[in-house]
């Protein structure tokens, strides 16, 4: 399923080395403000990290193919798309016999019958996000005055970040990282439970982000070893402001009017350059494979701007969903 | 939004206090053999725990309303339904005035404009979970051979879970839990990115269980302050066995043929024997708020077939939607 | 699928000779007022008929199982289930072995495999249209002041309707229907194209109710006809209105705000008591069947409140996605 | 709504005089052999017609941008898409004050809020059935060997149709058409009643087509006036052909084997070279308008593989998802 969403809907598509990637934004209201200029900072904050980012040029310019007419949305579906270019898929088939531990060569080869289109990952690329940010950068504007402030977080050690991935990139190798999000402004009664709450959504949107293990919301995983005395929220007045947020602004899976708070863990990119062992499926052995290319080290800075995406996603959806009940 | 399933597909109905509560489970394929002793055991997990347990007497006996014919699944929806009784309402109505703390009365009250059903906590309350639970079943059947293991894990301290809810309980108080699933027999290619993940979609509907605050799977958090080189998962032979299994059986959000793991967190149950402050809407003050009634100190131990039937759901929507590919 | 809806969603659930028939409405916005007597007088017009309606005796009362607090809505789904009672199935296991004419018993027993519950017709009874009608009196207090008129027009021929019912039945036959249904106080705007057009959407439901085997909206397949000189209806005023109506009141599959007409035409009741040769599965033979039990000869004035209801769950469904616009 | 199907889905995007127009399609199954010349003969029929067509020059070459790789389906998104060039908006703007009887210039100006791109119809345009017919030729491999056949018929009156035509166009005025859909091989059990009945997917996807205004299956209206003896189709043999047809190869919405027919009414194109009255919002008077352009006075040979698309997408999508029952 590359569709998300009920009222405020999105599609996804393309592949890393093929024509174009993008994404339909459906149920998007009419008269939205929607100029070129609006992708530029989210599209760079993707492109470009601290360190350890990859050296492919991507020149990331969003066309906008329909639903958009005199810089304002139309209510018709708006088709965003990005031309790839600069692209070498010359090692990829090679990872067809020898799938690289950790990506999903393995996993698409297998589900698709070798028809997936391996090159740079096909659609299991990173690069297929872009079509999320350009759709979280229209979620942002119907959502206002909602924000979402996004950011890594250390998350142990007593290295600072930029050290940490300094050092794992001076031995090819990768980190993962630990990225917090906060939204404020938010109204009382987003989430449409039973199956809907704000946690589903968001956490069904974050986990289709590649590389996403883990989410917790509030307090999260302390709440596992907390009293009911300690976690409870108390009420301190008529608009439901709370003295502490363990609920991370979340009651019964709707928003309850302070700060949704989540954490997401990113696993570290899985091409690093030291060699791994993996299956050969031609020579039938395991074997030694040493990854080539330009790869990531760390993914963490670019990923701040797709986990803003989706949450923006999701509450629009919420938002949109929301004024029917 | 009370359905989930694209095309195992279930839609939840009911309130704590209302006639029934249940569940509709529309596209189970025809020739499943049903019969009400299937229900038992889960529903009797469901219904008693260890320690702390709610002195509620529910009888939970299933009727099968539709879809159920000579013992056999007939393709068409199936109804199941509990009807409530051995209910008290008479504390409930005071919670719309002073909402308690960690509870969706509140949220549901504002978002429902006070039409809601607060008796039980209505549409909020865990007696709902009994749909999900009966659907599990169901789900489990077709997932075959496919099977889910789900337990306590001690969260951390050294005591012993049962002597942490019992201290708790002595004190009036209510403890969180964390709860472990692991999934063997899963097929490689589950799951339908880019949106519809494994994890996207275990984590949708885990959320939607009640108190759920947080998931990770495989090694979940820990990733983030991973090494690639340590996070990789080997692969050891065609059939795509891992060494290790940090990616929790999913890579680019599809099964791999290992065993699929995730860890819950539940908060602790929010009614406790402690006072509590709150807003109160009639004083318009702040005021200390006693909850009275039969409550769980510890959800932990009914959660558990909760959690299982939540993830046999999900892979019974993707198992049969995958056939398709 | 059972469910019908994107924001106004119906599940219907039941078989002809099984404990209960009913539906889940989901979606519906709190604080609409829902008494049990709101249902009654659309359920006797489906119950009884001018002539020729089946002599089964069903009472017919709704039981609201949920999502109804104090006589209004709660935001939550509501469950109207109705029991099942005075069934004879004696006849039906017959038929899995001689399918009737018209009747959906050949087309049941093979993509089911034989599970059906073939007693009564199983799922595609008449008997499943209960909860349509119980739906459709919630989705009618929903779209006001949008109203409804459905009416049996004289389809061809000197005789009037009732004349012509009674000499089919004297003949131990049935005859077809035709029902024409006019919406007024329809605003302008109604419809999501591309694919959920207002035609679309009352189509895919009308479909839905066994029987119907044609719809047109406007002056439908006069149109084949006409020329555009002849069809385009003038534009009057500047809220729309038009001198004639051939588009039935919608214009690239929106409401223009006239009255929206359509027709339905329902097919003879397929269980008639003159004998009609079948192929018997047992004897391998082609067989005169003579089908014993209660019928209709002509279901056209209990198809009413039934058209009427689809009518009104695609209207309300339109108009709460149309909000959000 | 932009999108449509549950398994096999689409999503459709693109306005007249947009920089392009076309389709996702979703769900594709790996392993389809595709490549562009499958596509060139649909987008010839739907391009050019007997007579009376558009003088407009479209290229009609579709791009594929995702979702194909070494000339088949991957199992990803497919997008296909079509450059708009050889446009001229010039008396579009006009139509915002002027509304033209019979298009959908009034009701996509009041439900977008004068924010629609009216050039050339936008999203309205009958251009935008190019990605429909796109869809269908992957829908069509996806259900071979289930053929599809559609042609024009006769709709009544002494003159052919031809003859009929050019009358019109030499008044500068337009006709409708009659399109009759056969479609053979079809297996019995397609069809997911209650609401997914083939004849509501068919008819919710024809009446997303511009300009069609009714459909009918098999004996379709004529049944009105049927009796049941004559109106039931006799089974002749296990495999279910029936002696007559009056059912279209439907019952109880599943599909019995036997031949597919459906008819569907096209009204007449609503541009005509005669003046006609509509209101001026401007002046606020009713006025006469003549619309200029290049207008076809005839869209029924071009409608025939909108409309065989249309049945084809149905189709895969009810086929795809039955493998699951």
């Amino acid at each position: 399923m590359n569709s998300f969403g009920r009222v405020f809907r999105i599609s996804i598509y393309g592949e890393s080395h093929g024509p174009s990637v993008g994404v339909i934004i459906d149920g998007c209201p009419a008269g939205i403000a929607i100029s070129i200029s609006d992708f530029e900072q989210d599209l760079l904050r993707r492109k470009t990290g601290i360190t350890g980012t990859s050296s492919r040029k991507e020149t990331d310019i969003p066309t906008i193919q329909s639903g958009v007419f005199n810089s304002c949305s139309t209510g018709s579906p708006i088709l965003i798309s990005f031309n790839n270019q600069d692209t070498d898929s010359s090692d990829y088939e090679n990872y067809q016999n020898t799938p690289r531990p950790g990506h999903a060569d393995f996993t698409a080869m297998k589900k698709f019958n070798n028809f997936n289109d391996y090159r740079g990952g096909g659609h299991f690329s990173g690069r297929i996000t872009i079509g999320l940010v350009a759709a979280g950068v229209i979620a942002k504007k119907i959502i206002s005055p909602i924000s979402i402030e996004v950011k890594l977080i250390q998350a142990e050690g007593s290295d600072d970040i930029e050290t940490t991935v300094k050092n794992a990139k001076g031995a090819g190798d990768s980190v993962g990282s630990l990225i917090e999000c906060r939204i404020n402004n938010v109204p009382v009664g987003l989430g449409e439970p039973f199956f809907d709450s704000v946690e589903s959504l968001i956490s069904h949107l974050i986990f289709s982000i590649p590389a996403v293990k883990a989410i917790e919301f509030g307090a999260g995983f302390a709440t596992a070893t907390m009293r009911g005395s300690q976690c409870n929220d108390l009420i301190e007045n008529s608009s439901g402001k709370t003295r502490t947020n363990n609920s991370g602004g979340i009651n019964g899976g709707i928003s309850n009017g302070n700060e949704i708070i989540f954490r997401v863990a990113i696993k570290p990119a899985s091409s690093i350059k030291i060699p791994q062992e993996t299956y050969n499926f031609s020579t039938k052995k395991v074997e030694e494979l040493l990854i080539k290319g330009r790869h990531d080290s760390f993914i963490g800075v670019r990923a701040l701007p797709v986990v803003e995406a989706a949450a923006a996603i999701a509450l629009a959806d919420l938002l949109l969903t929301y004024k029917n009940n």
